[in-house]
């Protein structure tokens, strides 16, 4: 049987603790047929910023990304996280590669414009380098990707590592039938935010949007929300959003979206 | 005209000037044929140790790798050197591609034995993984090495970039006409250490035997040395020693060594 190509997304606090991490690396290494592998930052950057004595600079709840805060990242993102996993992985028999965006020009992007808000070196996804991938992955690796990307002029920019996995879907949907999975803290999409039981197991996208319309979803889900949106937009079969268990457990409740 | 694959080492001060650097990797990207980048670390990671307040431990010159220094290593060659040489061949329209040790499994290696000196995260090379780094060259792709390896139990290791170098041409020799060029601060193998014009331009391998045990060479050039006679031992075709002007003046005085 083909298998869909899937597009795993990690982040948050599994990224900061070890055994958590291990245990989902190995999850993701079980998955059979092929796969790709995005990963946020976690909290690393943010603690050598502090132990650099650099103070973080926030405009609403969102990181601006200075000359220095740029150089944090890519050690951290590209180096310290995205090496540390790509081992983790070849130990559990994953032929991973790690990539950043200007790695074989997988991640084309523009520095978002300086106004009305400048967040720094923070880059756009123009376009996803699909050929490359493909090629990579058809030899059977699994590319490993961290959300720093390129402008195609020397630049590396930093990226939300959500859109990057719902862009990368989207390259890769007309060449293999792709799922996207975002792994987060909570079970899936919550009703009640309050309430982790309140997981809504299904969306259909068409039918939905009055129910985001009404402000029923926690507004903190709704950037995720328009990455698997945009990602069902652009022929990605499914979109599942869940706690790290579902890479292993099928029955763990968790929310598929459908287009 | 087929053109010789040329495995290129840099490293030293030029990976700490911008202006430096982005010349020599402007003359790098003008290379014709298939390439590789092999770059060292320069003295980021030890200045990184400094902000941190990590101090650095040394054992006859040489340096020790804690678990801090692995990480800070891993930080500043596989993240910010790397990306950052990348970025900026991708500028000069050269198809670059970063890699670790553990990216594809290109470089396995064993940690270096904890007698009689613990080096702690130090790895010798056992394995270049030359049939991927085949296809990647192949697909015109330039693979650029940072010195990090990995054991294939899921340990990073911190490799000596020289050795890198001289493991990863021996490697590809039996599959393509293999050059090794190490650009450094010197013009090449000088006769007296303290005359930069008392450059050897030609070294014969086997007839050189007696010259080195005479101690003629400068014992901070040995190390090196051993590494192009390794490669030329593995089928290596010529090694090159100079400065970086080497690269794009075939006229600038230099080292050739032949088998």
């Amino acid at each position: 049987m083909a298998h869909n190509l899937k597009v795993v997304k990690i982040g948050g606090n599994v990224i900061n603790d070890d055994a958590q991490l291990s245990s989902l690396l190995r999850d993701f290494a079980a998955l059979p047929g092929p796969k790709i592998l995005v990963h946020g930052g976690g909290k690393l950057a943010t603690e050598l910023n502090k132990k650099l004595d650099i103070p973080i600079q926030m405009f609403e709840g969102r990181r601006i990304t200075k000359d220095q805060d740029l150089e944090i990242v890519v050690m951290v993102y590209a180096g310290l996280i995205n090496k540390k996993i790509t081992a983790e992985l070849q130990a559990q028999q994953c032929n991973a590669i790690g990539l950043a965006g200007c790695d074989a020009n997988m991640m084309l992007a523009a520095k978002r414009p300086a106004a009305p808000v400048d967040f720094g070196w923070v880059g756009d996804i123009k376009q996803v380098n699909a050929s490359t991938l493909q090629l990579l992955i058809d030899q059977g690796l699994t590319p490993v990707f961290c959300a720093i990307s390129h402008d195609g002029q020397g630049q590396l920019l930093n990226t939300n590592a959500d859109t990057v996995a719902a862009e990368i879907a989207a390259a890769m949907a007309p060449h293999y039938p792709t799922e996207l999975i975002f792994c987060f803290e909570k079970k899936g999409v919550l009703m009640d935010v309050q309430d982790e039981n309140s997981v809504i197991e299904h969306i259909d996208f068409q039918n939905y949007q009055p129910v985001l319309a009404d402000g029923v979803i926690h507004e903190g889900m709704l950037p995720k929300l328009k990455n698997c949106f945009y990602a069902l937009e652009n022929q990605v079969a499914q979109v599942k959003i869940g706690a790290a268990a579902m890479l292993a457990d099928h029955q763990a409740i968790h929310t598929t979206i459908v287009p």
